[in-house]
């Protein structure tokens, strides 16, 4: 599911997952991308990098934020941007979906973002992409959000580069989350070997050694000295009903409090994917408070996703 | 309400509503939009004031019809548009709604299109903004629309350019309508003492005094010599079920027929914000006939828009 | 119905039906496409043709796809385009659509691709147009979608130039297929005499002479060294219920199967307009085979609609 990934000079061909990443690509990535964050309180800049050329945002599952990340980055290297929300509809086949990407291929689409429910499904387009043809994962299933996790590392660089001396708790429904999967993954990567998941018993991953981190239940033991807190947009349909562990009681346990937080540094970090839920897995106060960076991560993923396209695009010089 | 909306030279910053919004400033607006008007039978021109610049549509209730003219105004400034129908849940809270605005601002939006149910959301919106961005109030609630205000007295002002010596009859609910209240304040700032407005008892504001207008319900009276009929799109539900004034019951005593315009000056101008229901609150041949100046109000909508669009951006150049 | 696609010097003003469309102007469209398609390998050429301009993708019955052509055959051209997918409720009356295009018209569009589930709505929508805008019919009812038909003739030119010998079999249900009925008129006005219809039938055209055309229920027989065979997209709804003619029977007696299609020639082209229903109207291997020429349909598609525009354009340069 790596190789696919990139092309017969070890260039990056389509981005789908984090995982088997090489190092010397994801800095690449976000090397680039620290020339497309805008100077502060300056406007985004706009560079040619993709004139004429079409991407495609290819969402067989609804995403508005996300998409509009993939679109404002596309329209920012100056591309034209077609955006396609595809109801998959638990009749259709994967067939039926392989024939929308030959079909927009031919359209001449370069660049193809793609969300999709099922796990695996950016790997089999990308499987069948036509050699002019770029995909970009934007999420499948619970597998991978590799984007995310490069917004998520591009942005603990800039305030905390060390990777190899890191301690990042990741905190929520680890298990069936893409995004955590994927920024595990990016973090180990980068040399950081401190990684800890906290949440509920049943929101752990059931092998934590084979993605290389500590898990537990407790907030205090596993956040203790951290420099990354990470929140988890949680699923409130998987914790309202029950009635032992509702809302406030995970509020109370695993959100992003002032006092969950004081066990970690007292300058950690605290990011989250968005968007949050407020007094659920994480309070307002915290998410625009001193240690948020969790609007640099907006701003930095536009940033990323250009680098990612911009880089895609520089590797596929079209032929002829 | 209204200081929100200039900057500390007096200048526009948002455009909140045209209540308390000083004659001067409209004037700018107005004068401003004369250059974007297309000359006749020319495609409307395209200049580069907005280039690079991303201008967010933010509809927490569907328009399709207003963000077009917002989506346009940009484009024609050279902007780079996002359009986002944002599901305005029960459940949502305002708090979730800052949180999209703050989001949307960490990825580089310079101005807000946003049209809210809820009153004095658009305030609200801007009392929360970014110091590098502005927001414009596309309709919020029953409280303000200020661009269609402004659509409708630069329209007026093209052809009776007199505004302290007009009669103006606004027709349908004014209690309810947005349109009316934002129109008569920009009336009234202009100039204009004599205003009236028609409608079934339970259409007519609490205290017309208050406005400065004058109320009731006999069309022939209130329409008398008035130079400018305005007619407001009426809500079916609002008089659908009503076995006394049924639909064909407000069309002949509220309905702008040539029978009820017979009572205003020959060559009143008649307006109607748009979407027009034919046979209700308007004839069709009423709405195209050569009183009509309906289609302008359309065409010069976009040139307001983008007049307000440009003035906000020539105030707020970036820093840096 | 067709005079009001031509101008007074019998250019093309609009484009709303391939019935009475003079040869000339259906070849100056097929040169002018030509310009249009891509080298292979290379991604899509913009142009500023329509710079400034506005089109209106105005759908009155959803179609992504074909809406996805005409905004990337806009945007290739350097328009600025809007979507406008409007409900056509069972409520609305013809006039309400009608007030729809006078208010897009005000705002500048200057060319509306439209789709109606209505017979003929485009030529009422032309019958009412501003002198400075054209409409382009992008499917009407079952009564015509004429840029699918000059997108399969130009495809079937580039393959077999030769339309005075060439035998053309259009398997499916040709009685209520808007796409049938265009290309069976663009085809005989290049000159094609040997058409033949085939499916069950109940899909048959009443009156096939007046169609110019051979029907027959006979796969073999009207298959019989054909050069080009098209299927068309079966709406599933119209065969499911048919205890004798399900989908399997369908498939075996009327899908372009290597079976079936063993009757024409050996290099007959295979065309279909898309989307295909794998394993109904056609198989995958058939669809993505060596004769298919689907894919090049529909980039060929986008060519053909980049060349109305830019044709329509030139020959309404604005006034003033």
């Amino acid at each position: 599911m790596t190789a696919i990934q990139l092309d017969d000079q070890g260039g990056l061909r389509h981005l789908i997952t984090t995982q088997g990443l090489p190092r010397a690509l994801i800095e690449q990535i976000l090397d680039t991308a620290e020339s497309f964050v805008p100077d502060p309180g300056a406007p985004p800049r706009k560079v040619p990098l993709l004139r004429g050329r079409t991407v495609f945002n290819l969402f067989f599952e609804n995403s508005t934020r996300t998409r509009t990340t993939f679109e404002l980055a596309a329209k920012r290297l100056s591309a034209d941007v077609i955006n396609m929300d595809v109801a998959h509809s638990s009749r259709a086949k994967g067939e039926d979906d392989l024939d929308t990407l030959f079909t927009l291929q031919a359209m001449g689409g370069s660049i193809f973002a793609i969300r999709h429910p099922e796990n695996g499904a950016a790997a089999r387009f990308a499987a069948h992409a036509a050699d002019d043809v770029a995909i970009i994962n934007a999420g499948d299933g619970s597998h991978a959000h590799p984007t995310q996790a490069l917004l998520d590392v591009f942005t603990i660089r800039r305030h905390r580069p060390d990777f190899a001396n890191l301690a990042v708790a990741i905190v929520g429904d680890v298990r069936h989350s893409r995004v955590a999967h994927s920024t595990i993954q990016a973090l180990r990567t980068l040399g950081t070997r401190d990684i800890r998941v906290v949440g509920p018993e049943r929101f752990l991953p059931p092998d934590p050694a084979a993605l290389g981190v500590t898990a537990g239940t407790d907030c205090a033991a596993l956040l203790r000295d951290a420099d990354v807190v990470m929140g988890l947009r949680i699923q409130r349909e998987r914790i309202d009903g029950d009635a032992l562990e509702g809302v406030s009681d995970y509020h109370h346990r695993f959100g992003l409090t002032p006092a969950n937080l004081a066990h970690a540094r007292p300058d950690a970090l605290v990011m989250h994917p968005g968007p949050i839920n407020r007094g659920v897995e994480i309070d307002a106060d915290v998410a625009y408070g001193r240690q948020s960076v969790i609007l640099e991560q907006v701003r930095n993923g536009i940033a990323v996703r250009m680098a990612v396209m911009a880089i895609i695009a520089g590797n596929r010089q079209p032929r002829g």
